[in-house]
């Protein structure tokens, strides 16, 4: 904090006025102010009272000159405590972050609150506490009030989304997020499958939507509708209840399509139990393309979001932002379908 | 910070005031406010109440301000930046610090560091900014350089990893690390084998050499010896690797015992795809029940650490520090094996 402080304007009081009126060093001025270090209680009482004297505070250059410099990142999720054991969509966006944020020495904080009036009263302290230097916004909704709240904040931010010209804040994403969907259901039309399941996210998120809509609009491009759609709420319980519900209809879809990777694979393994062979019985979607996929047998077929690499674009355009010198964010195109094992011809009708 | 320094008047109680009244030193009141250091309960409670009764109110101090104020807890993670992504070991402990932090408003400050040395470094730039409250400690060493680090810079820290009472820092974590092994061959044994290989974590974690002693003694117990024991990164890549080395070898093991529940879960596709049945032909035991382990066919036989627990038992042991009001953390006991449908009995020789 030292140097940041030198360069302040010549006619306020300095950290060295405080220092020599104290008799100590600028850096036992630091500590006196930061509560670290080992200087004594009598001598940071004396470096107190010279700073209230010359009336000189830390904090005339700290807000601009802390922003600039406190290497943190916020991520504030607003989902449930246990959202990372049981999504792995989050852990793969803190991987893509990570990968960018460590080697510069940058920290991610993270946050996990009920709604977004906690969201946004949470930016409100973090920027008035000087404590990050910007944030990635996840699960943007249609009326998304964050993005002009934080530009009134003047906090550089991230929307994570489709990109939107239009957006007050950028937003970095895939373009065409119905893409990946238009193709995973070509592909099962492909394979001759007609009774086709989806299952949601919760229906309230901007990417629930344009999902939906383009899974129904691709069934009707094909003539056909849903087996069923039903709305989740992204975890492992949905997934198996769901699986049971969609695998008792007297209509039994052939095929299910899953709004995440993880709630598929348990929608495999809600399957398997119950007796059907995925893909020979039953396909099965996920979204996502998580390291999960790949582990599990059969092997995930899925929707590649890029989850990763949209974390990594996220963090080099905030990065930019507070001066970083880093290559600039890459994103190539849409989501695409990546067909491994889970998907196979429509079984004979029985 | 402005105001804190700005509020400060003549007039009122000094720390030394209530220290004399408490009869203790300043250090101890500086410890009783900011939860550190090694005072008893009583005195704490003592110097709390000599600071009402005379007005005292730490936020004079910006040490304890700051100290109370920074509502964040540091995880530093000194392993490749894609661990979340492939080891949800850190999801669930996230996830278990998350369900303390979160409803009391504290952030958890993740970084990702390359090496001890990183570490280190870090935790000193972040007392000097003053940027945390305090800190928890992974992935323990047998001769780990944190705790005395950690208690010359005066930050609140947990370690964790099997307690022990000589530890400069609180260590957090299930006792008798080595019971979970010890049960998990003894299951085997019952279940007939007596060709287990072990794959075990990095060789310089303590928790890889307390596993694999409790390992190599309980087959010493029994009269067996390994069929292999191969060390790992805790990797996917590692995990297929391993598994079809061993399921190559002359004496192909029976069962395959991994240091994660990633690993077991990439174990158990792998020798499906190669044509085996699990548990039928090969048995497959995992480590730290996770979610994961439940979501698969056939579930998951692991060791349950109790993951989720232990991050929510650190989580309080640093509240407390920060004064805050939470219940006392609760571990109960040891690992335990949880046994699911990965493991069944010794294939009949061939």
């Amino acid at each position: 904090m030292n140097k940041r402080l030198e360069g302040r304007a010549p006619a306020r009081p300095t950290i060295k006025a405080v220092a020599a009126a104290a008799g100590v060093s600028t850096a036992a001025v630091s500590q006196a102010v930061n509560g670290t270090g080992r200087i004594s209680e009598a001598t940071r009482r004396r470096v107190l009272d010279a700073a209230t004297e010359l009336g000189w505070s830390p904090s005339a250059s700290a807000t601009a000159l802390r922003r600039a410099r406190t290497r943190t990142i916020a991520l504030v999720v607003r989902r449930p405590t246990d959202v990372l054991g049981s999504d792995p969509h989050f852990s793969e966006l803190i991987t893509g972050l990570e990968g960018e944020l460590a080697p510069r020495g940058y920290g991610l904080l993270l946050h996990l609150v009920a709604d977004m009036a906690q969201e946004n009263a949470l930016y409100e302290r973090l920027v008035a506490e000087g404590r990050i230097d910007g944030a990635v916004l996840t699960d943007a909704r249609a009326d998304d009030p964050r993005p002009d709240l934080l530009r009134g904040l003047g906090l550089p931010a991230v929307l994570l989304g489709a990109p939107d010209a239009g957006s007050p804040v950028p937003r970095v994403g895939l373009g065409q997020q119905g893409a990946g969907i238009r193709e995973a259901f070509g592909h099962l039309l492909e394979l001759g499958h007609r009774r086709v399941a989806y299952v949601a996210g919760p229906a309230e998120l901007l990417h629930t939507r344009l999902r939906l809509a383009a899974f129904e609009e691709a069934l009707a491009g094909a003539g056909l509708s849903p087996v069923a759609v039903r709305h989740s709420d992204f975890t492992e319980r949905a997934a198996v209840d769901v699986t049971e519900e969609l695998l008792a209809l007297p209509d039994r879809p052939t095929a299910l399509v899953f709004p995440n990777d993880s709630m598929a694979v348990c929608g495999i393994g809600t399957a398997q139990r119950s007796g059907l062979r995925v893909p020979d019985d039953l396909s099965v979607v996920g979204y996502d393309n998580l390291s999960l996929g790949r582990w599990v047998h059969p092997r995930l077929t899925t929707v590649d979001q890029q989850v990763q690499r949209v974390g990594a674009a996220a963090a080099r355009t905030l990065l930019a932002g507070c001066g970083e010198d880093v290559p600039p964010p890459v994103l190539d195109g849409r989501p695409r379908l990546v067909v491994r094992e889970s998907t196979g011809p429509v079984p004979s009708p029985t």
